[in-house]
């Protein structure tokens, strides 16, 4: 027997990039790494160490994308990565207590919104379903919410999809999860190259400018690549641009 | 290289079963039956269908279990005994239009909950992690908690672990979903059997006693079958025995 399977038309589904687009990693990573420092005798400036752990995700992911490493979730990646940069500035990791290094990774979980984030996340969820679509893994991104107040409605997350963003299947996957068809749901990112990858999935894309996410120097990402479907500044822009009042 | 994934020592996740703990399914599914029946000329007691139809569920998902069939989402199984119960009081389906029938199976998405669930969910929200353990689709757990509230942190359904209720892979792969051992898992649910497998699981169990689930005839799961963790009569007595005020 066959059951059409058409999802009620009601409501419409916004995923959101959570690392740098609702939450300020930078400043929650080096506010957990100054005591571990300290604490460990490591002369290393806590915002270079955020930097750099930052700048091993896309590299790790890449080994998952290419095949090369079946998957594995985002929480182990960052924990191999804190050790590769530790190590970086001379660190003997294996003299450092395992828990202590866990605590530190769990970081990623007790990240602060950017100011505008639960106040606009709020706004669009009177109108819209609302989740992350991020490359965290569920337990983290739970708990993330608790930290910050997120409100989301559902938490769809590249672990359902088993591939990383901007991976085309992890953009469809999560549309099947959440039951909508791409063309339903609103990616809304500070990063070009997830909106471009979504947008080739068929998802509308919602472009929000974090000039700060990567501090000071930040270079990256200043400005919309292409002609986005809504480009903002903040998520009670995209809020208003959504008509969520 | 190896990294130990102990999980974060708060918060504790409450998983809830939601059709008859949380949600009233038999007023809902007749209520939105009623129309339906009358529309369609179809002399039978909207309850009648609601009873008929949630007395396939368990059958349908057998046949999952049993590995007769390869997993399906319950939204799919849900459409198909829809199918059957009105087949059998005579009804040529076939004459109905599929969209009709996608209709009346949304029902399943758009139940009230129990006068105590919001109020108490909202509560043990304070001070632990909560989400449904249920046998629904991620989907349609999403729209049940838009429609009636339901503060859910997370949304973990048998989707994810692939595997019904109260198969062990269900409870096992749902704690490792939420990144906590069994242990600091407490299971909420007003049947039995669904309690007696999370224990075997090693999870915490909360019995709520919802004797009207099925109605005035309703006989089953009246008392508790063991001695549980917790027995109670509503979420809100749920709350003030976990100490949430």
């Amino acid at each position: 027997m066959t059951f059409s399977a058409t999802p009620p038309p009601d409501p419409a589904d916004v995923g959101f990039d959570v690392f740098g687009t609702v939450v300020d990693w930078r400043s929650g990573i080096a506010r957990a790494a100054a005591p571990f420092l300290d604490g460990n005798g490591i002369a290393v400036d806590p915002l270079t160490i955020a930097d750099e752990w930052r700048a091993l995700y896309q590299p790790a992911m890449e080994e998952v994308h290419s095949g090369r490493r079946p998957w594995v979730r985002l929480d182990v990646l960052n924990g191999e990565n804190l050790r590769t940069v530790l190590t970086r500035h001379g660190v003997d990791v294996a003299r450092i207590a395992a828990g202590e290094l866990d605590e530190l990774n769990w970081a990623w979980e007790r990240l602060d919104p950017w100011p505008d984030s639960v106040e606009g996340l709020t706004r669009l969820k009177r109108r819209f379903a609302i989740g992350p679509l991020s490359n965290g893994h569920l337990a983290g991104m739970m708990r993330l919410a608790r930290f910050g107040g997120l409100p989301w409605d559902v938490i769809v997350v590249a672990e359902i999809a088993r591939s990383y963003k901007p991976k085309p299947e992890t953009y469809l996957r999560s549309a099947e999860a959440v039951g909508l068809p791409p063309e339903r749901i609103a990616m809304v990112a500070a990063h070009n190259d997830d909106l471009r990858a979504a947008r080739a999935c068929g998802l509308r894309t919602v472009f929000v400018r974090r000039p700060h996410e990567h501090g000071p120097a930040h270079s990256t990402d200043l400005a919309p690549a292409e002609r986005w479907d809504v480009e903002v500044e903040s998520l009670t822009e995209a809020a208003d641009a959504l008509g969520c009042p």
